[in-house]
């Protein structure tokens, strides 16, 4: 690794505070970037559209405006990925989706005016799954080309992994967030429902879909995060309700030494031995910072009522595409739209209502612990492309709208990373980070 | 007419004043009521419960507490009928439907919640069609007895048009509130949807449902709804902004003179001939204060859409009612309910997203007048109890969530009234009650 790549292994906030004293420059750091891409993207594959020569216009604009003296903004010079399934002005965004082949908004989402006024730098699109479901696109796992990056947010995950970028934002619609974190070893979080804004995002499922981001450690998620928060009118999700001070919580210490609940969760049974030991060896470590929580037999019907949901969305959000071209759709795409075409309104709203029945018997849960722990995947990355992994542990909690985080806490013996999952009650994002803080450092200590 | 029933006959924000100063007791108007009740009730059978010594009990302790010199609600001593879909704590409230026969809840809904702390007296629940929907209960219309009262909100459009309670409370989830408004000949005031929690209120369609006021007057809805507006956490439809001062507005002249849209609704050329002869009469009279606005054709689909959204969300929240006893529903719920049932999520989420496209075309409408004018239902009152009238020219209001008022306006060659409905945009029901207000003086100055 050279001395520029050598930028990228900072911490996101030590390379923040380099670039607002000026130590570093906005060019130097994506200059960084596109090297690290150029020597491994053809073994990654991370990226939808990226243009070395826009990324250095705005990192110059960028450069330019600090050496003026004028006030910086909170990511000033910081590149950020973006998964393409999030709208970008005058810059290709495709969905994963042949059917949007050259498609170019008109307008940024929600998310990409906060980067630009917080003075990131957009380094580019990065690969999605078609419509952001489980047709895989061309990422490979970083730590291994034979594995899935898991998805929907395969780049965004596969590129803060490989260094190519320090942070990147994704979209969580069953568990393509924390699911893809796992599987490429960084740290996925997913805020509460409704805290980021999804105007300019592709809906999937207006009631699940959740905007999350891919950093190097549960601080650096917080820093990005925190820029994104916010209240759209666009989004009836969203509300204008003051914003957290993300950063600032989660780099305090807890008030008290965390106690977390272990769940595991339906599915569990059917997860990777290697899993089970491994969260075996956590409880005993923890001691008496952790118990087991058990949840009501009810909660095995969560996964299919989450399908039910999500699956009637897209029939009707992704309408359009099933019209104009389903043929060119992948099978698993297909399937999912015409099973969701077939669900009858009244199940629909069933497994809407109860989603307040699950919320009230994680209430009980949450009452007694700081976090709920539990794994983020049902093991590491699954060999080969075609298959971006089992969500089963995530969709629980996107349908419950609790904030996740998932941390890079176990390898497998082929050497590939698994995460640790942290669930949080729903608003208590800046809590959720602290503990998830906390964890990192915990996790340093044990280690040795 | 004896000196007590006399009492009824007054303006209601004059009876408050009384009241307030003490030159009537709460007592002596809650026995106005019950005389007239007790003098009226076989031929209109407003009431579907109705306890006189809990009523002079209430009467009696509001009497107590002003003489003791403490501060007086809002509503103070004013009697209330509630309709008989919303729960009273430990009152029947039996949602007109043979299922929940003897049903008492013990939790006050929000609203009956805010009418004890604005100090009215719960006179008793007024009669509901079964379940708020079209199978109708046993009250008549107060004008001729041969012919229908409206529906769902009968008993409290009838009780408050027989001078048998100065205010009701209804719903309206496709028109119960303003077509029975208009039957009866009163004013019927449905708000802005979400300005009303409806925590405690049977549930027909969340997504519709919506609890309006029947009064006197424009000024009085005004009074009786600004005791129930406002913000409850459990209905996710309304929001914690701050309150409206609906009376203090609505008293106030507007502040130039207001120009009017008539509106001729989809179902215009089917109405009645004599509204279609008020009508022109009307704009003839308004002369440059009334301008024609044409709605696209799209228009034509809104009452289906409307009713899509109605019947799936009536087969999902009625679902315990088909469960229970399908065969002791009337035919009507029955028939809304298979017709709901076997409806797809994706027609539904379809219809549900008309919603902005219809509501975009009418801001564009509102953007050029004070007020929305069209009639309130397609004539007077039809003859016979068991067809509640036709909501077609509610629906829409409903749909959008627009706050729409209906005030006495024409009368039939039957002598049945026909009520002028006036819309306004989403969250300015303050305005739309003034701009109601003003053109009750000016058909009083018009009829000279």
């Amino acid at each position: 690794m050279g001395n520029k790549t050598a930028l990228l292994t900072l911490d996101t906030l030590e390379l923040r505070a380099r670039l607002a004293s000026g130590a570093v420059s906005a060019l130097e750091v994506t200059e960084a970037c596109l090297d690290r891409i150029a020597a491994r993207n053809e073994a990654v594959q991370a990226w939808a559209w990226i243009d070395p020569e826009f990324a250095r216009d705005q990192a110059r604009r960028l450069d330019t405006h600090r050496k003026a003296g004028r006030p910086l903004g909170a990511l000033h010079g910081l590149p950020v990925g973006v998964k393409d399934v999030i709208d970008t002005a005058k810059l290709p965004t495709e969905n994963g989706c042949a059917l949007d082949a050259g498609r170019v908004p008109l307008q940024d989402a929600f998310v990409v005016e906060r980067l630009k006024q917080a003075g990131a730098v957009i380094l580019g699109k990065t690969v999605t799954t078609e419509l952001a479901f489980m047709q895989s696109g061309k990422t490979r796992n970083p730590h291994n080309p034979e594995h899935t990056p898991g998805g929907s947010s395969s780049g965004s995950a596969a590129a803060v992994a490989d260094l190519q970028v320090p942070f990147a934002i994704g979209t969580q619609t069953g568990g393509s967030v924390i699911r893809p974190a796992s599987y490429c070893g960084v740290t996925g979080f997913k805020p509460s429902f409704g805290a980021i804004p999804r105007r300019g995002v592709l809906m999937q499922s207006p009631s699940l879909d959740t905007v999350g981001v891919f950093a190097r450690s549960p601080l650096d998620a917080a820093l990005l995060a925190e820029a994104l928060f916010g209240y759209d009118p666009q989004d009836s999700a969203t509300s204008p309700a003051p914003l957290p001070h993300l950063l600032d919580v989660a780099r305090t210490d807890p008030p008290v030494k965390p106690l977390f609940a272990l769940i595991k969760p339906p599915g569990w049974a059917d997860a990777d031995p290697q899993l089970h030991a491994a969260f075996a060896e956590l409880a005993e470590a923890l001691g008496d910072q952790v118990f087991e929580a058990e949840l009501p037999a009810a909660f095995d019907q969560a996964a299919a009522l989450r399908e039910q949901i999500n699956f009637a969305e897209m029939a009707r959000c992704y309408y359009r595409y099933s019209r104009d071209g389903m043929d060119q759709l992948g099978p698993r795409t297909r399937e999912a739209m015409d099973k969701g075409a077939n669900i009858l309104a009244r199940d629909y709203l069933a497994a809407l209502d109860w989603r307040a029945v699950f919320g009230a018997a994680m209430d009980e849960v949450f009452e007694r612990c700081d976090a709920i722990l539990c794994p983020a995947a049902t093991g590491p990355a699954p060999l080969g492309l075609e298959f971006t992994g089992n969500a089963i542990f995530n969709g629980l909690w996107t349908m419950l709208g609790t904030p996740a985080i998932t941390i890079p806490a176990f390898t497998a013996e082929n050497g590939l990373p698994m995460g640790l999952q942290l669930v949080g009650p729903c608003g208590q994002d800046a809590r959720l980070l602290r503990n998830a803080h906390w964890f990192t450092r915990w996790l340093d200590d044990a280690r040795g």
